[in-house]
């Protein structure tokens, strides 16, 4: 056994419980259920982009799959499986051994089986791909919404933006409001059991991970609708009132990481989505309305200005 | 649309065929066929450790795939679908626009098609996730090989290594022997109609990537069973005949990189494999013998007698 197959054989591997094949094999083998489709999700998370380098490996373990669960959520599916491909610049067994707690703290909680992966060494980063079930047709897009409908979003915006600006010194919070704000950030809860509700309610969903105007802007383009979001409406983060209005605007409309979701509903579907709201013991507050036939997102003041705000959001490769 | 979404626009997207939902959700959605498995591969080529920095990006986009279907061909399974995790220090288009040409021809010539993926900022890395479908039970694992098996391999081994050897200066190879050599690192032909022809013929199949007596020694672990290797049957890449027996030794035996695959089946199944190689057009040559239960690989000379070899095959975290 080289020392490569011991990382994953050390830390990652686990006897299979659902996939028909599970790690060690050149490929893992999972079977789908009848007239059921695989909703499949891969995202990077690099050391220094995504995180710093000094980030609590735990948090980063959770972190990494939580963006990914949040993915498949933003589609009503239920997690099932999931593949992870670690880029380590050296074998440190400390951090191994808090990424891999983190990391199947979140799996066991969603009941999501690592079915495969690959190490190597290299600047620090990580790719996760991960595969939940959804009944065909069921799946909730991003270009379904129609004209009239309402727009949501689940939760508070805007915390895990704000614990950013403290940790790249772009302002200071007081070590309470830090705690509550980088619980957002680091420990991220995938809207996992909001999704499954959503399935037959929502038009559209998308998962709020660049920001609400980027991604409400998205499922305006794909159903190729404007839509109009209502300032004072917006659900902030309690930990947004510790700062000035400039930062609580650009933390909640453009501020990525919070992964609630933003989805779209017909007015007809107003008592049931408080129904589930009520069930989950999870806020789902409506912002704003999708208008008729163009794209784009307006921004609304109490009296039904438009506010503009230039900061749409977060874009790796953005001026 | 952000500057991200258009980079997956301008070179990744294409509209899908197969696929119920490709690129462009949070999700990709695809059907797998009653009684089929997916089988599933993930790998990651990391600048520097994988390839050099100033690589070929043509080269890079066919190698990058063809890893994964390399592991896919390894279970026998037809490739259908990949997603694509791109971090780039920046965005350069020429760049871009190479990578995505050699990438697609041999997804192209593999029908192979691109439903999803990421595009980070961050040192230069490609995490690619393969999806292959198998017949149910029919998937060629390491772990099925039986005492008396014969030990095969397709194609000639050790090319990639010979030029990996020269680019490392290790050595110096003559132009026209680079080239030759170096068509087999960069431009690794996955064995996919090999893996398929071998469904219900071998009983275990891994493909060498990390070299053959650390590839066949997986079989062997998995199988829990010990492995020969006859020396002089071994198929050395024509390149070899121009270097000496230290390093015609180390590139066949433990030089990864080119994934040819190494199976084991029955000697009723001779005639059968010798067909195969006919029709492919692709040498299949026996090279050894899966022995009683144990681990590992022992290399014998001519005369039968064992030769110890220290260097059994690539380790990202070897010492």
């Amino acid at each position: 056994m080289t020392p490569e197959f011991d990382l994953i054989a050390r830390y990652f591997t686990r006897p299979p419980s659902r996939a028909v094949l599970g790690i060690g094999d050149d490929c893992a083998l999972i079977k789908v259920a009848d007239g059921c489709v695989l909703a499949i999700s891969t995202d990077t998370l690099v050391s220094g982009t995504h995180f710093f380098a000094d980030a609590d490996a735990g948090m980063l373990g959770h972190k990494a799959l939580a963006v990914n669960l949040s993915d498949l959520a933003a589609m009503g599916a239920t997690p099932r499986y999931v593949t992870l491909a670690l880029t380590l610049p050296a074998v440190d067994h400390a951090w191994l051994s808090a990424f891999s707690r983190g990391f199947f703290q979140l799996a066991d909680q969603h009941q999501v089986e690592l079915i495969g992966g690959d190490t190597t060494r290299g600047p620090l980063s990580m790719t996760l791909t991960a595969f939940g079930e959804v009944e065909g047709g069921r799946a909730l897009r991003r270009d379904g919404a129609k004209a009239g409908d309402d727009v949501w979003v689940s939760g508070s915006l805007g915390g895990a933006a704000l614990a950013l600006m403290h940790l790249q010194s772009r302002l200071t919070l007081k070590p309470g409001v830090l705690d509550r704000a980088a619980a957002r950030l680091h420990q991220p809860q995938p809207r996992i059991a909001l999704g499954e509700a959503l399935l037959g309610l929502a038009s559209a969903v998308i998962d709020v991970s660049d920001g609400l105007l980027a991604d409400l802007g998205h499922i305006a383009e794909r159903s190729g609708l404007a839509a109009t979001v209502e300032w004072p409406l917006l659900p902030l983060a309690p930990v947004l009132l510790s700062v000035g209005p400039a930062e609580r605007m650009a933390c909640s409309l453009s501020g990525g990481d919070d992964y609630e979701l933003c989805f779209t509903a017909p007015p007809t579907a107003r008592a049931a989505i408080d129904a589930v709201s009520a069930r989950l013991e999870l806020p789902l507050t409506r912002i704003g309305t999708m208008g008729a036939a163009g794209a784009g997102v307006t921004l609304l003041d109490e009296h039904g200005r438009e506010i503009h705000f230039d900061r749409p959001g977060f874009d790796h490769f953005g001026a």
